[in-house]
């Protein structure tokens, strides 16, 4: 059921060695490209990084960017800093979303991590071999999951419920 | 197939005079509330609006606001200013995609419209009765699509194609 699957999508941080084939990644990347964007604009590039090197210099760029090491592709995300960053982060949303959901279709994992800070920002643009405008503030790794891992998880899971979080507008006169 | 109905979703910006129930916008936030966000954070909450006089109000504090005024109903998203507006625009592009995604599962039409300027974005805020940290710069619309319109839409539609967005990382010696 398409809610169930849209609902279920989860982070995967610890990934098989079972490799990602290039037909997959470009079946995500395909759903990713669809995104909608302010104005149509699709700020964005994808740079596709298998490099187990680059992916090990990445993943130290953020403090909760170590699943980029182990997973068998990331997906790095480019945005045009050129566009607003408000509506060029919320389109990068939507078109990572996009991709993790298209990965999550096809039984892959994958999890989201943010460069920070700024330096950090720049470094991974530099290693994607990109420069100003564009900007490599994310980048997602995609893999087969791995059996679940003992302990908890460092983040905190579940949701908060629905009644926390919708709010009423004002009520109107007349 | 999941991955098309991932791909197929497009903005609708014109909507027909059926009502979206209220179990359908319980069932698109129960969707949206599931998206991942830095560390967790859910840095996001949800505002519900069908006052006609509101909506009308709210479409004219954006460019492209206009097609707020004619859907049924608009979640407003208000983002959490305590959290670096990148991770939050980021998150609410991802909480956003869901939601449009599970409104299009549903057989219902949805687009987003950003609030802009600034003094804009105060103003939805207020509107939507939040204060800071809390700030509204997001609407989308929710409704039935009316039959299409003559005419060429003002955004340009398709999509770039995937070999201009992906880009090879450099080569790596050794």
């Amino acid at each position: 059921m398409s809610l169930e699957l849209i609902k279920g999508l989860r982070a995967t941080r610890v990934f098989s060695d079972v490799p990602v084939g290039r037909e997959q990644v470009r079946a995500v990347l395909e759903v990713a490209r669809w995104a909608g964007s302010a104005r149509n604009r699709q700020p964005w590039r994808f740079v596709v990084v298998r490099d187990q090197g680059l992916l090990r210099e990445l993943s130290v760029l953020g403090a909760y960017a170590g699943h980029l090491a182990g997973a068998s592709v990331v997906v790095l995300l480019a945005v045009d800093g050129t566009v607003s960053a408000d509506d060029a982060e919320f389109d990068a949303g939507r078109a990572a979303q996009n991709l993790m959901l298209a990965a999550h279709a096809l039984g892959l994992g994958s999890c989201p991590a943010s460069f920070f800070p700024a330096v950090n920002v720049r470094a991974a643009t530099e290693l994607a071999g990109l420069r100003e405008p564009w900007r490599v503030r994310t980048g997602i790794s995609l893999g087969y999951p791995a059996p679940p891992l003992q302990g908890s998880p460092a983040i905190p899971q579940g949701r908060l419920p629905l009644s926390d979080l919708v709010i009423e507008p004002p009520q109107r006169d007349g």
